[in-house]
C-alpha cells in the first residue's frame, strides 16, 4: 500500500475526528476508494471503534432514481435514519467511478430527494464527521490529470501538519470576529455584508479534509451589492462558469452565468433560502495550486475566497435553510479582502504577511 | 449491461424477497458485484421500496480482525443492531474480491467475532432474506474457469422459471411427507432413515439463489447402511474425495475416503453430534450440470442427493446439535430413492417423469 495512504486514514482517525474506544463509525465509500477503506479500517480497529461501510455508487443511485416515483423519493428511509442517529463519527471519502453519473437524471427528482434526505444530513452534521477525498481515474480525469499526478495533487493537500496550519487559521479567524462586517472587493466586484453576531470558523482539517478556510454566514438580509465568480464550478453533474450574481437586501436579485446559465437558475430557484447566501469564506490552502471542479479542494485554494448559495452553517450561528448548498469561488490574487475598517488581506498577502 | 443481471435482480426482487412499496432493504455488496447492485436499485425502486448498500470488503474485514483487540471484537456495535432490526428485507450478494482473504486470520479471533456478530445473524434470519452470487474473477477462479464461462454456470443455474421450479420441489415434498422413512440406494450405498415427524423443505430460490434442493433431518438415531459419496467437497481447505460411510443406529461406525481421510476423520470427531446426520436431502437444480467446490451450488446439483454430518435444522423439526454441519454429495444417475414403499426417483427420473 502507498504509504501516503495509511498517512491519509492516521490523520482523519487521529486529527479529523479523534475517535476513541466504542465509537460507532460510518464510512461512505465507492468501490474506487477501497485501499483506503482498508487503512481506516486498521485505525479504527486500532483505537477500538467500531467500522461499518456504505457503499457510494453513482450508477446504482442514477438507476434508482431514475426510475422511482415521487411517493418513493419523498419517504425518508427509516433504517438510513436510525443508523445515522446510532452512530459517532460518519467519515465520507469521495472517490467516484465516474463525476457525471447524475448529468442526466431529472434536475425535479434530484431536488425532491435531496429535500427528503435533508433531515439525514442534519443529524450527520450533529456528529463527529469527515468528508476527504481518495486519489480515482475519475476525479484525476475530472482534474485533467493523469492518476499519479492526481495523486501528487490530493496528498500535497492533504498531508499537511495540521497543527500549524490550525494555528494561522485561528489568527485570522480571531482577527475577523473583531469587526462586525465583511466585503468583498476586486475585478467586478464588491460584495458586503454584516457579521455581528455570528462566528468565524477556522476549517482545519476536521470536517474536511484536505481543508484550509475561515467561514462564515452572513447576517442574510444584509448582503449587498455585486460578484464574478471566475473560477468554474461543477453542479448536478455541469460546469457553471462566469457566474455574476446582484443582492439587494440579501437576495439574488440579478443572476447570469457564462455557462450552464439555466442550471444556475434551477439552484436558485429550489427554495427561498436558495436566494440568499449562507457561507462567505476565505481560502487557505497554499498546498492547493489550481482548480479540479471538486469542490473539497476548489474552495479551499489559498489566496481566493468563495460564497455559497442555501443552507447556513448553525455552528457560525446561520439561519439561513435550503435544500441547497452550492459554493462559488473567486481568485483574489488581484483583490482584498476588507472586515471593517482593516484590510485583511491584499492581492496574494495576509496582514501578517506583510 | 448483461440482460442476465437485470433479469437476476428481477428474479431478487420479485420471487426470491417479494418486495414491496416501503420496505427497507438492506444490500450486502463487494466492489465485485457493482453490476448487480445498479440492477438491484432499478428494480427496488420500481416496487417503491428503499435500498441501503453495505460494503463487503476481505481486505478491510481482515485488518479490521487483525489490528482490534479482543475487547472491540466482543462489543456488538449498535449501529449494526438498529440498521439490521429496522430492515424487512437483506440480500447479501457473495462476489468476493478474494476468497482467501481470511484464511491468514487468527482462528480465535474468527471464533470470538463470529459469536459477537451471532444475534445480528438472528435478526437477519427474522426477515425476509436472500443469499445469491455474482460472477467475479475470485469466485471464477476458485471453479477452475475463466469469467466467461462462469457468467454462463452462474446464470444457468439462477435464471430459471422459479414458480416451475417451486411447483415441482412442492410436489416432490409432498410426496415425501406421505412416507415416513426414506432411502437411498445405488452402487455401494443402501442407506435407509426414518422421517417421521420432520419436515421436508422444498429450497426453491427464496433464502438461497439459485437453489433447489428438497431437505429434511432425519430422526438421529435411525440411519442404518452404508453410502458412497462420489463428488468431491472442499471443507477447511482441503478437497475431501471418496468418502464412505457406514452408519449403526445412527452413528457412523466406520468411515473411509480415497482423499483427505485425515481430515474427515477430524470432522467425525469434532463433538457427538457430528457423528450423526443432521440433514438428508435430494438436489433439483439440473441447471448445474458440474461440481464446482461451491456448496451453495454443488448441493442442489440436479440427480444428486446430499447428507450432513452434524448440526440440524430446527425448521426440519431436527434435533441434532453440532458445531459442524458437513454437506457431501452423492451422483444419483445410477441410483433410486425410495420412500415407504414407493420409488420417489430412480436412474434420472423423478416419479412424475416416468
Amino acid at each position: 500500500m502507498d504509504p501516503r495512504v495509511a498517512e491519509h486514514a492516521k490523520i482523519i482517525v487521529e486529527w479529523s475526528t479523534e475517535m476513541k474506544r466504542g465509537d460507532r463509525v460510518i464510512i461512505r465509500a465507492s468501490p474506487d476508494a477501497t485501499e483506503l477503506v482498508v487503512a481506516l479500517s486498521r485505525e479504527i480497529a486500532r483505537v477500538g471503534a467500531h467500522p461499518i461501510t456504505l457503499m457510494d455508487l453513482g450508477d446504482a443511485s442514477r438507476a434508482f432514481i431514475d426510475t422511482a416515483d415521487n411517493e418513493t423519493l419523498s419517504e425518508i428511509p427509516e433504517h438510513h435514519r436510525v443508523l445515522y442517529e446510532n452512530s459517532d463519527v460518519i467519515v465520507s471519502i469521495r472517490s467516484p467511478l465516474n463525476t457525471r453519473a447524475m448529468a442526466g437524471a431529472s434536475p425535479e427528482k434530484l431536488v425532491l430527494l435531496s429535500k427528503t434526505m435533508r433531515p439525514l444530513s442534519d443529524i450527520v452534521l450533529s456528529k463527529r464527521w469527515c468528508l476527504t477525498v481518495h486519489p480515482c481515474q475519475a476525479l484525476a480525469q475530472e482534474a485533467n490529470m493523469s492518476l499519479e499526478e492526481y495523486k501528487d495533487f490530493v496528498y500535497g493537500a492533504t498531508l499537511l501538519d495540521w497543527k500549524e496550519e490550525s494555528k494561522m487559521m485561528y489568527r485570522l479567524k480571531e482577527r475577523l470576529e473583531k469587526h462586525s462586517d465583511i466585503r468583498f472587493v476586486g475585478p467586478e466586484t464588491d460584495l458586503y455584508a454584516k457579521t455581528e453576531g455570528r462566528i468565524w470558523i477556522a476549517s482545519d482539517g476536521k470536517h474536511n479534509l484536505p481543508s484550509g478556510e475561515v467561514f462564515t454566514a452572513p447576517v442574510e438580509d444584509t448582503v449587498e451589492g455585486k460578484i464574478y465568480f471566475d473560477i468554474p464550478f461543477l453542479q448536478r453533474g455541469r460546469v457553471i462558469q462566469g457566474v455574476r450574481l446582484t443582492f439587494e437586501k440579501g437576495e439574488v436579485v440579478d443572476f447570469s452565468a457564462e455557462k450552464e446559465e439555466a442550471t444556475l437558475k434551477s439552484i436558485i430557484e429550489t427554495d427561498e433560502g436558495a436566494r440568499r447566501l449562507g457561507e462567505m469564506a476565505i481560502g487557505t490552502n497554499r498546498g492547493i495550486k489550481r482548480y479540479t471542479l471538486n469542490m473539497l479542494f476548489d474552495e479551499k485554494i489559498g489566496d481566493t475566497i468563495h460564497c455559497a448559495l442555501g443552507n447556513a452553517y448553525k455552528e457560525c450561528n446561520g439561519t439561513n435553510k435550503s435544500a441547497v448548498h452550492v459554493d462559488m469561488i473567486k481568485s483574489m490574487k488581484e483583490g482584498e479582502v476588507i472586515a471593517g475598517d482593516e484590510v485583511i488581506y491584499s492581492r496574494g498577502k495576509f496582514f501578517w504577511e506583510r
